[in-house]
């Protein structure tokens, strides 16, 4: 069989990353408990295990069933269990439900993605194809997306439980030692016909990411970091929560509907205000970006503050424009900005929404084959969301990169960057 | 008192204007019982009694109620009561409960309105300010929309009824006379950079057509003219309804949750299909164009014919440069294409759903003062829909005119024109 | 034909009764406009025009429809329209949309009514069998609780328009006057074996009062009259809306999840209280029984008072061996008992509910054909009332009568009797 | 402190016994792995663990923290997280919720058993009241109830897993080998006043037998054993799921709202009939008993075949009045009824459906106290269930014994005893 003769030095590096991209999950599992790892405390927030047997299923099944053909699947009705959406590959299991599966265990799920792995290393071994690297290649990607949805699942399905469990307890709780904060920096970008998205052959990119093409772009001023706690809860004060007129009108009905008064993880306990993380329930830090905001929020507290949301292709320029020295510190909570003049906080912090509908780019064209269905089929009633933030793995980024909500969720690092037109 | 001082001849005109437009309100009810006036068989679909009073309070609230020193409102009850979506002037009644109110009669709410118009006459004798003039202009083409819905709401309301009551009897069924249609032809527009919305000063616009602004289009084909019935029976023949592969994520969820299988008014009996009208069930006119489909019908078609839905600037630069001569035809449902070859049915048959997300221009400003909830508020999840309808009062319309709607919603006169990029 | 034969002197008799109680349904429409006839403001609340239509329906499809050869119905789509629950008929038209119906009007059902009501005026004329007369007795007893249940939908309908509309005027305000009233006495019975329920040949009765058969009885005290709105007061101001200890479980979450704090057509303006009523909006008059409380409220206030309802079999009871000199006095709200000592307020003010669920008697056996499906199939999940109330016709009520609505239902004239045991 | 003196023979009996049914308790998750024992997948059925936690909680609630003076709790926040629906003692855990909990974890759960037992042990040593000895009985019962219901929520949260989980896989698989079966025999039995309930001194009885009271019955009949697997099938192939003639309104509407067209563990695949048992997707045994049926089912078979359910009374009376032998068998699934002619099946295999709804007895108080929400507040919209199950513990039941769920409910293991009157 051809896909599987021998040997050549590239590979060596694939099988690398390969590995070392699918042992980050494992890691990111190391605090858990066997019971953590089967919560799911809303249908959003899948099981951690759950996302290990889905991250295999992929390579799996768009991989191994494909191109290796003496491979026999692990167990056959994992094809259904763990299949998220693909309606070309069949039936899912019920989105809502996959917390209410104990078997497989997480010992089995754990055999399962060496019984895979063992496989896709066995296969990469040889002389791959383009093909093969490019599954590779979106398969790795696609696991660094579930690492970042991993610990936004944990941190809500932990945050449902009274006793506010602690996913880590290392933290130096900087948080208190923060120093004073300026008042935000606008920075003025000039008209032009700029270059979004990408066509690199060299390097990865999602299909919404592409075709490169040209926008154009009006003058706009661009805020040097994102809006802090304490700037948020000068919104609360005023009473926004109970004022209809910053919100947008679903925005409005989303808040009154579920009760809404502050941010998912804030809780205010004897009149002072505290939240939730992955360290456990920390006392608010004022200076540090406010975190997992509705797209509802986020426009709401724009208006409030008589500024707007970047779009995307704004917040595309604008990063591009910036010289990038910003690396993820290992805190799962985002920190003080660094520069109270220079942009900052592009990638390292918070998600920014964007004003922008997830839409297609002009002659966009999904992937072909089986899956085809990885993002186009998302592209209605969801916003841009652009940047990245302390959950996403380090060399996940791109300054193309397109994340993408709907403007009522919250449970991922998202914050707040602000703009405004110049006229 | 100064805005009730006397006489200038622009006045008449004015006056004129305001008679007429209230007029073609009390046209649309004159083929309605008294009880037919009343239905509410949704939440969207108001009772055309409500229609009447609440353009009547939108004079009332905006015009005489602050330029008229004198005004004594006619019910007090009547702010609330007629109040739609603006929280500025206080509660609302609850909008799904528009058809429990009995009480004021039709009889009442026709008094009411001849009590605002004729304080709004009276205000419009005298000398009026460019404010008047703004707020009554406003006023005017709210009502015109309001015309619209209430042709929109009619059928509806009359659709659920098993008896399919005639609006109008006096049809001269030229559907059935329908020609022979050709392909659809696609013409192609080069790339550019263009002139979106308007400035205008001398014309109405809504706060949401401004201000005008540049968009660089990319080299795209048009459809000469909307999708037909008979082509969108062929996409329901080939199974798409049980098909997920054509539709968008939250599409397929819609008509699996709705158990969607054809258009809203469409009904099969004894294996002939009919069409729900203002003229009841009607066979179906093969030849017409697809109407009262969603976005996510429009969209999942358009991917079945390996096309797209247009932008909305795409759809504004073609619109501006195909010269206009459709004059709306008088019939309720919208017929034939006139032109094998050429652009046409732009505005005269069906509103186009685009794939434009309904968000801000660049430089956007809500209209200042308490009518400012009047667009903005409603930029979030929905879409935009260019052109016009056999709905629509002739005199409505712009080229630069953005109509918008939910995605998921059918009940507007809402078709299908595609697009091709041009690679 | 032998049905059309000719005359008798009983039927003269019949014909009377067919016509009066008849024309008591276009009597309770008389203060009503079109309008309001078409009133559904929740789906339990039906249209004034659909009960007019549904009543006629019942004489249409089981009694011309089957015994009259020569009958053609009035209009073949009214067989599913006007088809309340009887699936052996066939389909029925969506009972939560019967506000949605403009056509027929009320004009057409009036027409129906007459058309219907002439031939069975003409089949009675005839020699009647005893099938005729027993359908014609049911027909009729059926449109007396239609009678009622006009009545109170045309409450409920009303009592969602802030203008609370006046069904009628004439009201003497009687309830202002009210003298005072002394504390509860309760009337002490024996142990026994008594007769529940009825066999009679002579007199009507439904199926789910039949057969006659004993009940051992226990030893229980009764109330002399219902409880007042004052007593309840004590209740509300006793802080019970807040808390769980008098509520059943399921009544408590039913208070929780509609927000409930007060009865249904309570209103408490600037710290007075008010109760909708058939004549508007009126002071709470403190003396005159509570009504339209649900079962769980009328529950928890027996708890709170350390009493008890009384079984269904203890009202039969003590009804039967109390002097009746009962007669409604023409108002539409309960006015303040009679007597401080004797048992009063049975079947002239509010139906009372009982601690007995509705079951079967022993023996039941549902009406033979198809009007069979009346009342067996409701036999769960429902809790009786017994005795009458301001809104039930005349000549309707019978000791033996069972009434029953589901727990949470208020908006029916139902009130409290407490009783207690004997220990 | 008195309550912790020492000695007495008595209480060894009562460690023996507390022991023993609280080692049941972790008897039943043997067979469990962690994962299982957090498993919720629907509101109804919590999780093992949560049982274990919960019953544990009622020893310290109820006991120690009332009677033992130097206790001091385990963890202040079970008090909220182990509560199930004790108003009186504060707020509770979202129910639908209880699967979300990962911490506690299993091994604390099981060391907060550890406590407990030791502290109520030590206690126990010491000369005990009264009040002790009910509350520890009541608590011993409490335990036995919540024993039933882990095995009942154990069989509903495997079911949902498509891999059909096994809990046991010791089964003998004795369905297979079922002997033939006879038709129901109906045994007559006498109209009689009898005793119901209990006011047993010496012996533990809920507050909802109590007291004894009389009831008059009325000549009945009552089949000797359940109705079988095979008698239900004939119901469906008859379309009685399509049909609604035989069905109670509100059951109708269940069996449509939910599509249900068999019971709850059935499945059909390639026209082959299986269940989902304990032992994992088993053949259906067409001579046992038909269990897992809610009410409505229950009561459409009977309609069906012409006969009704029993009152609970004629069930007592009934049992009464057969003399027990039965043993139940250690299988988990019911088993072939052991004789074609006597009375049998009453406890060993499924509950029984009563035509009784929950009720309180005349005279019925509720245990005093803080445990005093036992009962009583349930007494609404459910339906007594009579016997006993092959989940039930062996010396958990009495003849006096009501058992009460909602009428749509099903994962209890309900079965159906017919009855008929004698006329």
């Amino acid at each position: 069989m051809r896909e599987c003769a021998l040997n050549n030095t590239n590979q060596n590096e694939l099988v690398k990353r390969f590995c070392s991209v699918r042992g980050e999950s494992l890691a990111i599992i190391e605090p858990l408990t066997v019971e953590d790892c089967q919560l799911q405390a809303m249908a959003d927030a899948s099981p951690s295990k759950w996302h290990l047997a889905h991250t295999t299923w992929f390579f799996e099944t768009f991989l191994l069933s494909v191109y290796c053909k003496q491979y026999t699947v692990f167990n056959s009705h994992y094809r259904m269990l763990f299949n998220s959406y693909y309606n070309g590959i069949g039936e899912q299991f019920k989105r809502a439900h996959r917390g209410s599966l104990s078997r497989p265990s997480l010992d089995e799920v754990l055999a399962y993605r060496e019984h895979v792995d063992s496989c896709v290393v066995e296969l990469l071994k040889t002389e791959v194809s383009p093909q093969i690297k490019d599954i590779i290649e979106l398969g790795l990607h696609h696991e660094q997306q579930h690492q970042e949805l991993m610990l936004m699942d944990i941190k809500y399905n932990f945050s449902v439980n009274p006793l506010f469990p602690q996913y880590k307890t290392s933290f130096l709780n900087s948080q208190n030692k923060s120093t004073d904060i300026k008042p935000l920096n606008f920075i003025n970008f000039e008209q032009g016909i700029i270059n979004i998205g990408t066509n690199a052959d060299d390097e990865f990119a999602y299909d919404n990411e592409r075709p490169k093409h040209q926008v154009l772009i009006h003058p706009f001023s661009f805020a040097n970091r994102l809006v802090t706690n304490g700037e948020y809860l000068e919104f609360i004060n005023a009473g926004a929560y109970s004022n209809p007129q910053y919100w947008l009108s679903d925005g409005w009905a989303n808040i009154q509907n579920n009760d809404l008064t502050q941010p998912l993880y804030w809780h205010c306990i004897d009149n002072e205000w505290f939240e939730f993380t992955h360290y456990g329930l920390e006392p608010l830090n004022l200076n540090a970006p406010i975190c997992h905001v509705s797209y509802f929020e986020a426009s709401a507290y724009a208006n409030f503050v008589k500024a707007r949301l970047p779009t995307e292709f704004e917040w595309e320029y604008a990063a591009k424009n910036t010289p990038s020295t910003e690396i993820n510190n290992h805190y799962l909570t985002p920190q003080q900005a660094k520069s109270d003049t220079e942009i900052n906080q592009l990638t390292d912090s918070c998600w920014q929404w964007t004003n922008s509908a997830y839409l297609p780019y002009p002659g966009f064209k999904p992937i072909e084959g089986i899956a085809g269905e990885y993002n186009g089929k998302f592209m209605n009633n969801q916003m841009v969301l652009r940047g990245g933030c302390v959950f996403t793995p380090q060399n996940h980024l791109r300054q193309t990169y397109r994340n993408f909500y709907y403007p009522h969720q919250a449970w991922m690092c998202s914050g707040i960057r602000l703009a405004k037109d110049i006229v």
